[in-house]
């Protein structure tokens, strides 16, 4: 167990970790730099790359420097091995196709597991300005104008539902037949929007997120946001996404998450069918 | 041809209808109504109706009041017939779904028509704060750190364009085959930012946009803003979108804009294949 006092200070510590990750990331966004970005090329320092990196480097610095016994693992490089039960899992930039287009809807995933479970997340978008945070039992949305406590909605049926994923053209045609039953039956669907929608559940307004092909610096953010809002992440059959996938995993994982249960039992029925191991 | 003081003088009259519409719709944006909104009906009172109607209310008094010789086309109020040259053409909620979704991406559309032709747009984001304005020759954006010029960036092919639809569910069958020709030729696809995209183009972070089934609402206010930034509307036939369709048109459009022409030519091969006229 972790005492509600270390809970605080860590909380707060995420918080000056995405402070510069946002002072990092938002000279880059929407900077114009079209000869850089045309290249494509998954070396080439294109805006996103560098503001990735510089927030990344920026993160680790300051983890390093205040818990130097707790590990690390993020996007870009890798990861150090913890010599606690402590560590920080990272993505500077989740949504890097969406910061591309200018659309503020990517996030800075900051993440704290305890013996792998994550226990602390954070999803900040820079430029809209909003922080959506999530502890053990507590999750709130920090914005311009203050901040408000985040609470999931309840959602009956997946045919009152609105729900998200950030790609069909992403999912292996099993699941892409899975999700458009899911699909098919909810009754507003939303593409693209990443790590943002999972903040939309913990704020209560879309009920159902889908994935798959996702990364443990893409998911072990959202899980303290969206259960702290009373809502609920697992994979593809329902189950919760084990420790030890956080840290130190292979593998890809297919995410279900959901404000209301009933939502997501009913979206697993079809989900289900087309669920992969984890480390297949 | 209007005068430039004329120009200036109307475009503040639409940032003061711009204002009115942000009053009137942010207190309904993420308000958690989830009983009325989940009647989903189209005569429900649901948040999204109740918001629309009050700020298309706002925006008609302010007209009636300062130039009550010019037309309306709203889309929840039809259509007050002009006395004279000019003609306001609004849309209080573009992208009513990602508003019911929580998602900043929806807007409020206000343009300005002279004898049909749409001389000043605003795409307005009252959430985030961004205000995208054009104009014959120019446009600009005013964000809550002031005022900068818009212009489209260049883009010689699609292979390197970011492009952007609203859904790709909503195309007909001949449509969505054609979307899906430039969609596996571009470099990026999104999805779902409705007028929001459109001022992409202008901030020079999308290069092309595709969607279909438009009114005449939904297309009037991005015309000033993205020929203002340098980019170009059409049909899908390459057709300047004609100044009888804006007011008192029946039909919906087909329309394709971006902010290098190049991109539009090359687009423009395979869409033209399933251009439908305006009035089938």
């Amino acid at each position: 167990m972790v005492a509600e006092t270390q809970i605080a200070r860590f909380l707060a510590f995420a918080d000056t970790l995405a402070d510069a990750a946002r002072a990092a990331i938002l000279p880059h966004f929407r900077a114009n730099a079209p000869a850089e970005a045309k290249q494509g090329s998954k070396h080439g320092f294109d805006p996103v790359t560098v503001a990735d990196r510089d927030a990344e480097h920026s993160i680790r610095r300051l983890i390093d420097a205040n818990f130097p016994e707790h590990g690390i693992v993020g996007e870009e490089f890798g990861e150090k091995a913890s010599r606690s039960a402590f560590t920080w899992i990272v993505d500077p930039i989740d949504g890097t196709r969406a910061f591309l287009a200018g659309l503020p809807l990517w996030g800075v995933l900051i993440a704290l597991a305890y013996e792998g479970k994550p226990i602390i997340g954070v999803i900040d978008q820079p430029y809209i300005g909003e922080r959506f945070r999530g502890w053990p039992g507590g999750a709130s949305l920090v914005a311009r104008n203050g901040e408000r406590p985040l609470r999931t909605r309840t959602c009956e049926r997946l045919t009152e539902a609105v729900i998200a994923t950030t790609d069909p053209k992403l999912f292996e045609p099993a699941e892409a037949a899975a999700f458009e039953q899911v699909r098919a039956a909810a009754k507003i669907t939303r593409y693209g929007c990443d790590c943002y929608a999972y903040a939309m559940i913990a704020l209560g307004s879309v009920d159902l997120v889908i994935e798959s092909g996702l990364a443990p610096w893409d998911v072990a953010a959202l899980v303290p946001v969206v259960e702290g809002a009373g809502g609920r992440v697992t994979d593809w059959r329902g189950a919760p996404i084990p420790n030890e996938w956080f840290v130190g995993a292979t593998g890809r994982a297919q995410v279900a998450a959901c404000g209301d249960a009933r939502v997501c039992d009913e979206a697993l029925i079809a989900l289900r069918r087309s669920h992969a191991p984890r480390d297949s």
